[in-house]
């Protein structure tokens, strides 16, 4: 099983830290290739962002005949409703993976969010994947390491109640782990929830088509 | 891995079928075993069926030490909150997790269900899985059959313009393939959907703990 | 009539506290019993306090033959769904009872609750009752006594601008009076709000038998 | 204890009803008296119809000092909000309260209308009552008489599915009863449950107060 | 084109807020005249209010034969139900107007109201038009002047992340502009958007009845 | 006053129609232009026609200098988010825009609709824009003509008990004349709803910036 996890952000770090996690989240179980999207800024933020990177997210799913599944690694879900429909293979974003997944295993979560910016559209985002009762908020981070995004994730525990954390950005991906022994309650990145359900249909549809 | 399908159901034909199911579906890429409840009827359907399950439930959980992960393989999803407390381990609901993974790849569905009396149920439970929106009704089929089961999946579409049918029994896990193919629409089924998120999640909790 | 509230905590003093609510409330116009459960802890907090809970507390409701209704007292509400199945009679959660009668006279409700750890499954507890809209948070309670559980609901309605609180523990029962007077705004306890359904559906019932 | 039902309806025949219904239901626990407003016409269905109701309503509640609580008895609950809003005592709707109390019994429910006008009204009244995900259409009673309330009622089930059924409109008043026992589910007529709501928020306002 | 704006609150200053706003919005485009409720205090903010406008309110809309369209200019939309059923021409109100244009250009709004008593049920009203999930809370403003609504809107961003404000009352009509430009997110009144909608549909009824 | 009418299906007819619509619902009180997109198929039904559509229609907005304001005219509302992005003026769509429209002035509406295959996603649509609970399903009509569109609006009517009719295809502008007539309940065409807000925003934006 191969699975080609695109990066929307023109951003080699980017793809570095997906990398990173997926390698030891996946263990070797199946290939994972990471490639960006190089017409995009650095850190896709606006639906004009998303717009720039949709030819080339689009090719990559079309001449994709080499890999079994496909990943969107932005928390924002850029485009994801087309490359859904352009082909048969499972695609899916880390954004509405990680809401779904948390959604099984929390009572509320907040997202944690790297701008200002950002966070009104979390909502509607949140509402497009059915998890409004669940979206208690989002907390924004003063940076990606490990320290600031678990401060962010307290406060957002303090302030809004949630029993889950949601990472809202790709670069975040490395830090379930250290915020989750340190808080104490669930977090779920959305690079290892897409790797879950991307590699699951994959089973899936191989099973549907034997 | 292994994982461990509860099946609430005290019917060893049902186990049969989940077992025919896992075993097509993992390709041994993991290890599944199946076992039933005792002290409940062949096909559970109430809450007293799931109370009657109960103990036997919570004791597979507690003493599986041998298990990374549970399903609990009733559409019902009996008993499914206290069993995800009770352990570390993922533990999902078939009924839950096709729902979920259904709302990744349609824009509504409905459920094959296998009595009458269960139907308002089911109402109750898309709803307790944020799937007020999507759910658009229950198709009672006629039998386990696969031709009455794609018969009842195609009185749904026609009557509530679905693009997608969820299996709502353990006893109907092998007739996705056929219905899929014969009506052209995604079908899901709980076994299979379950597999994939306790799968996943056995990984992704063993990359939290290394 | 005679009414028996099962308490979920094996706790004689939450009894106490029920019982003394009850017999306010009531002025001797019906019978009512308050007995607990043995085997839970005193605070049921839990799912697995509730699983411990289950088979006394159907043996209560089926041996309950002198009975016309039966009340639960937990505001987590324990075993109501199975409950409410296996009698004809009327059961009632006082933690549905108290979102149902408050969603008629507020606006906008805050839970008082006894712990941090118990408010995420308040949100879920609202949704389940289809309260989503009305429930804008809970606040922890430093303790059982009026006046803090009086500080606990105006610190809710400064936060969140609701004009209507619920007691969210059958501990704080007889702090209804104190709180609506001192706060201006409704406070609603569900052992009360439970006995406005459970001896009304008496009525209802015995009405539909004769 | 003494009720005012306040019957928005110049019907008198509707008053007969109404009285009837409450006797049976009351059995001389407490005091019901039942008036009808005499500025509208003899079936209460627009919004214009209740603003001719409004003063002769408004002045009955203010008026009504005799009378420890009021029940607005016409099922698309006219003038609600503001009758609730001038007097302390408790003021309760027909159609809030018979959609509150079915909330708590079914999974889902049809409400049975006396023209086919009223039907979309009610899905916004449905909603105004939380109850949208419950509410799964109604069905148009041909007539006032128990065997075509029957008639329509076992239509809405076959339909929608629905384990509950409640009688939109107080004519219907003494139908709950024979529907009940030959279609087998719950059926809920609002002055029955007003008046359970009515009484038992009296008695809680008395406790208050003492 | 002529609409009359009916202001509820009996206060000419309103009048004369809501006249300077219509005629900085039209530009001469139509013709818009103000005319307020004598019965009524100065500032509308409770149903019995409303009751109290309405017979005047009905009188302006059945003896407005000299207008294409009416407005309700009080945010909390008193008697608009019935004003849109009496008539065929268009009715409007403030409030239903800002939230329904809000909701095209918003992830999420805040409502800035002129007093703590009214915030609960601006979340009712957000309900009423389908803006629960947008509606992110009520900030209430020390006064009528610019400078004091821009603070208050201001807090309502930094508490809730929200991407918009709704003016939550008549006399805030000539505050958006400043508020837009010093805060940098779009704010909404509500006569300016209720022109919008009465305007349109008086073109839309016109062009239906050719 | 100058609007342009963005049709992204590559089909001449179309742009007629809208065309024709335009001129009799403006009635030359602004300007309105029409141009449709050429790289897409003549009826755009995905979102791969969506994605084909959006370089020329973001050219458009952004070459679109001499126009106030913008409309999408395709019911999906094709790439509306990213349009209203990259300009600060208005931008609407004509699904959006019926959606809104018909929300303020019935309680429950039905879609028209051009295939069966559209009618899965009007559901996520309507989600989109908060109409969920006002959406009761979508009708196929055989045909672009006045009559087969009635017949299809009735059956809408006689299925679902809505009183508002939403034509769902840019070919259907000019019907909502007729079958409003025949039908006797309230007919929407997003054509002239998205002219009301797109000419009504102009307004509001140009007041803004003086």
């Amino acid at each position: 099983m191969k699975i080609l996890i695109i990066n929307p952000n023109s951003d080699e770090l980017t793809d570095a830290c997906i990398r990173q996690k997926a390698d030891a989240f996946v263990q070797g179980a199946y290939e994972v290739s990471v490639v960006h999207v190089r017409s995009t800024p650095k850190l896709v933020s606006s639906y004009r962002d998303a717009a720039a990177a949709l030819p080339e997210m689009m090719e990559m799913v079309l001449q994709g005949s080499g890999y079994d599944a496909f990943i969107v690694a932005c928390h924002s879900d850029p485009n994801l409703d087309v490359l859904k429909e352009i082909t048969d293979k499972p695609v899916v974003g880390i954004g509405e993976a990680s809401m779904k997944i948390a959604s099984m295993y929390c009572n509320g979560f907040a997202i944690i969010s790297p701008s200002v910016k950002s966070v009104p559209k979390k909502r509607t985002l949140a509402g497009k994947y059915y998890c409004s009762e669940l979206y208690k908020g989002a907390e924004v981070s003063a940076g990606n390491e490990e320290e600031k995004l678990y401060l962010a994730a307290k406060k957002a525990v303090e302030n809004s109640h949630v029993d889950g954390i949601i990472l809202g950005c790709a670069n975040y991906a490395n830090a379930d782990k250290y915020i989750e022994r340190k808080l104490g309650i669930k977090v779920f990145d959305g690079v290892a929830c897409a790797l879950i359900i991307a590699s699951g249909m994959v089973m899936y549809n191989s099973y549907k088509r034997n």
